[in-house]
């Protein structure tokens, strides 16, 4: 038990100060691999102004604070490496304003992303980002790591929907970033600086979000490819055509079969001569609208081989394909890959990553499932080795990871489109960026938070 | 003279390096009110590396630099203020790659907003930000402010289109700050923080943008309201009823008056009791799909008093009246309206704003015209005084630009949507952003520029 502790249940009241054992496991991992690191205590304030005397305090008494979300990171980003306290957010977890006028809308940082936008529907409005992890991360952190999502294509990351951030400084002080505009070219974006900073900087207590009208309906189209690089080379023809879908998956044969095993009921029978999908959904206001979409699409893919198309038009039908495509990391996951990576390349070059990735899996005596949103260039690969469970301070995992982020480099792209750099990604940094870059980034990080008592030990390279 | 011109003349050549009266007085104003400071000497570098030496002696020798685009500016962000050098982009005129896969351009600092849309044309591509001055502003400009334009509405500001940047930083390096990818979490968002940085954290030399497929054909209208009040209102219901214009303008009858009266033809006529225009254009792929949006449009507008709505679908007809938009600001500014404002509100907002705006300027005895983006909440308000044709240390216009920003604060808006802070607006700074953001702001711009040689004196408070 830390000798800190009587603070923080001063502060916070008994009922939401945890060191019990079973409470320092829980906090002790999230999504990542197979990692776990306790804390000494886990607080759950509920709202700025607590947060703003946990920090004061923590400043002064130089104790690390790792701030939790959702708990759904990937990269290690929520992990509390060196112990100090695990700082909750899930008790800011109301929607505070819904502004119908003005299409904004203010939450606190633990509402789960899915909530609002159940919270949006009887407007007619919604949010746009939707990383598949919706039904459990919260907003809080969606903006900390910049998180994507299905939409991402059209509608942009987690960065092109917030507008003003509520933030906790390392020094107590509660900012806000920016204003309520969509459009703002006042000082520094430090809204910008916050959206993906994954807790280094301060703690992100409320936003103003962008909302959007609800488009009145959408179809989803399943194409299945008999190769894999047609596929993704099929996702640049798409573009190239003019079209602009609302979602552009990939998912390769391995992915979409691993995750039909784990269904119970499934529309999906999966031929023997298909090495990959695409998955597409185009929304829209009325059925017309889409049709000569749909169209366009056929007309685009007729030049690969394919089997037959299938159509998806009825919520069921769509919530099943979706459903399906929102699974797959988690179910890959629990069949033994459990090394993620989030790599991101120009959109053309996703047949070179997805070659590349297979003959280095192959090298090193691994097995490799690519999909994720190929529209975006964004390709989500899991890895799987007989003996490795994790990749963090593995050299044989990482001296194959470096390998891949130096290729993915070369071809324009970095190493997390979405996930961010947390733990994991840290020591391959300096593979995107040079040390006057990184240099500036340390510096940005120094004078924000000179005491380095923000999630130490993440995002910037020791 | 200044006792260094000899390490620049070796460097650049006496071609590129000007000291002239005629030199020193022109790159001693830009289009910011009736300013002038002039520089110690004007140099025009060919590329980064050139920049990287120039940077690196300024550096040493603690000689303020001050970079120059277009010269388009309104806030003085671009003005010499403590004399040292002018650093003129303007050679940096390449478009480096025009990437029809990836659908990226990259292009140098240099490139005129203009040239860049004509050299996509081709392609079937566009850029997306279109400020009023693209004939003119420069890339580097435009991403040094943050520009926005008129298709922000729909297609976003600068910061939307930049997806990585090469700047040379005050220590001399030449970084890029990101990757060529659609999605990035990894690191600092560098490029959004050198996005409307303004040149005070260093010299933006070449940049990576998204272009997007151009659609096929678009038209406008022009509603010519009775009410000032309504045309501001009927922009929300314009966007509740699920409408997405590519353009949504707003003119104020003065503002259109004076416009008309200074072009040589027009096909406009101005009806007696019309108070504001709103300048609607919507793009697509066919003009099927764009009548519905006009029907739903009108269906919207009809509640309103209005003279009847001018249709434009023909090239000719278009271009007159988005040209006579974009003439408006410096048709207004050559009638004497000298000092413009670059308001931005929660877009439902607007209504208060121009009425609060209109009863500002007669209680200070001026005059005031407001056209500009109403479908981002950004409104131009450009004042005009019998006496005063500067805001610049003049305490009576700084009272009441003072009482106008607290009033926009107040709404949920800030003081530059698009234009910057420059020199004009920093010190408003106050009223958006509380002591412990602009102390973030200040150490930032430390951390990176710890002997302040780059654009000293501007966007940040002294």
């Amino acid at each position: 038990m830390p000798d800190y502790i009587e603070f923080f249940i001063e502060l916070l009241g008994p009922e939401h100060c945890f060191n019990d054992e079973q409470s320092l496991e829980y906090y002790s991992h999230d999504h990542t691999e197979n990692l776990r690191f306790k804390p000494s205590l886990v607080v759950k304030p509920k709202n700025a102004e607590e947060i703003s005397q946990i920090v004061k305090f923590c400043n002064e008494k130089n104790i690390p604070i790792t701030t939790r979300s959702g708990g759904t990171g990937l990269m290690g980003g929520a992990l509390p490496i060196n112990g100090g306290i695990v700082l909750s957010v899930e008790r800011l977890n109301k929607i505070i304003d819904i502004d119908t006028q003005n299409f904004q809308a203010t939450v606190e940082a633990g509402v789960i992303n899915f909530q609002l936008q159940q919270a949006l529907e009887p407007y007619g409005l919604f949010y746009g980002p939707d990383p598949s992890s919706w039904g459990s991360s919260y907003i809080g952190g969606n903006i900390a790591t910049n998180a994507g999502g299905l939409r991402a294509v059209k509608y942009g990351v987690t960065a092109a929907a917030v507008l003003n951030l509520e933030v906790v400084l390392p020094n107590g002080e509660i900012i806000w970033t920016g204003a309520n505009t969509l459009k703002n070219s006042t000082g520094y974006n430090l809204t910008q600086l916050f959206v993906g900073s994954e807790g280094t900087l301060g703690i992100i207590t409320k936003a103003v979000l962008k909302i959007l009208t609800k488009p009145k309906t959408d179809i989803t189209l399943l194409i299945p490819f008999h190769h894999l690089e047609d596929s993704a080379k099929a996702v640049t023809e798409v573009f190239k055509s003019g079209l602009i879908p609302c979602s552009l998956e990939l998912m390769e044969r391995n992915a979409l079969e691993q995750t039909l095993l784990h269904l119970e009921e499934n529309s999906i029978s999966l031929q023997k001569n298909v090495q990959a999908h695409l998955l597409i959904n185009f929304d829209g206001n009325s059925h017309e609208e889409l049709l000569p979409l749909m169209e366009k699409t056929i007309d685009v893919i007729k030049h690969y081989p394919t089997e037959e198309i299938y159509f998806a038009d009825n919520e069921i039908d769509k919530n099943r394909l979706w459903e399906l495509r929102r699974k797959v990391s988690e179910i890959v996951k629990l069949n033994g890959y459990t090394i993620e990576e989030d790599t991101v390349v120009p959109r053309a070059k996703l047949p070179d990553l997805i070659k590349f990735a297979h003959q280095l899996a192959e090298k090193n005596n691994m097995k490799v499932v690519c999909y994720g949103h190929a529209g975006d260039g964004n390709l989500h690969m899991r890895f799987n080795h007989p003996e490795y469970k994790n990749s963090y301070q593995n050299p044989n995992i990482n001296a194959m990871l470096k390998e891949l982020f130096e290729y993915i480099h070369m071809l324009g792209g970095t190493i997390s489109g979405e996930h961010g750099i947390g733990l994991l990604q840290k020591p391959f940094l300096p593979i995107v960026f040079s040390k006057a870059n990184l240099l500036i980034q340390k510096n940005i990080k120094k004078a924000i938070d000179p005491k380095n008592i923000m999630n130490p030990g993440k995002l910037i390279p020791d």
